[in-house]
């Protein structure tokens, strides 16, 4: 991709999680295109549907986190980084988590970024094992298990309209229970 | 109902347990009845349909537990109460979700207990508050959100096969989490 055209793409992007993020899943290809100064053509250039351009941004929550946790890979607090990360994970995937719903209960499915989970999950999974061999984390755990842990607990089953901050404090009771010396 | 009436029940429910347990929905009402001796008629007067004695079976999980919450209300130790009530529930919904799951492969539904449920809430509540003020629980915490917790850590979402150790594993973290004083 050319230099000018990844630009773009990263306008759009940026442009499209923070409408998506106010809006949810009604927001118009035409405004994106607006605020983020191009054609909607060259939205569409790109994403062919809307549906393409919402999957995406939520690649990219999973892909932000990613970055997060190769950035953090050699923080010198390996305890801390671990959980840095895991904050991190909180936010983006609440954000994530809403669009996810907004879209469901507008009838639309988008499948599973597949590859972005499996980066992000060894990312995890680098800074997790850092952290157990630092001591700061219970041994035993995996990659997996955090991950099915953090979304149980900002998402649980059956329950789609509790407030985000039972859903951060559930989130909180798990990273306690990862730590070997837990606070208070 | 009478007393030989309620005895044929529990028999009857107690045989129905062990044989779901064992060899999920495909069970015959016969079979049960027969090793539950009592005539194929005494269940279906009590039970019309096996979902209705299905349903029975996963309700009567539910009512275990509140049995050994409300048998604990009263233990000297409220922490330790709290926490073998939790065990308790993981013994409880690990085999209430594996019955729960073969059903739905076999399509079959059945609608949530909801009186069970608030009942067992409320007994789980009741040690909950208690363990919190003997400071061996973090304050903040209610009991429909220990249930949530529960729920996904033994049953996370979009992971049907794993592994009961694994369920355990994260079960685990949850109750260590919610701790004041973990337990290394």
């Amino acid at each position: 991709m050319r230099a000018d055209a990844r630009r773009n793409r990263d306008r759009v992007m940026s442009i499209a999680r923070a409408l998506f993020e106010q809006h949810g899943p009604s927001v118009e290809m035409d405004e994106i295109a607006r605020q983020a100064g191009v054609g909607v053509g060259t939205i569409y250039r790109q994403f062919p549907t809307k549906e393409a351009l919402m999957q995406a941004v939520l690649a990219s929550h999973i892909e932000r986190v990613t970055i997060a946790a190769r950035e953090l890979a050699a923080a010198p607090d390996a305890g801390k980084a671990f959980f840095d990360l895991l904050a991190r994970i909180a936010s983006e995937f609440l954000v994530k988590g809403s669009l996810h719903l907004a879209m469901a209960r507008a009838g639309l499915t988008v499948p599973e970024p597949t590859e972005e989970r499996a980066e992000f999950e060894r990312a995890l999974g680098a800074l997790l094992v850092r952290a157990q061999k630092a001591g700061a984390v219970r041994r035993g755990v995996t990659a997996p298990e955090v991950i099915m842990l953090a979304r149980g607990a900002l998402f649980p089953s059956d329950a789609h309209d509790i407030p985000t901050a039972m859903r951060r404090r559930m989130f909180e009771i798990v990273c306690n229970g990862l730590r070997t010396r837990p606070r208070r």
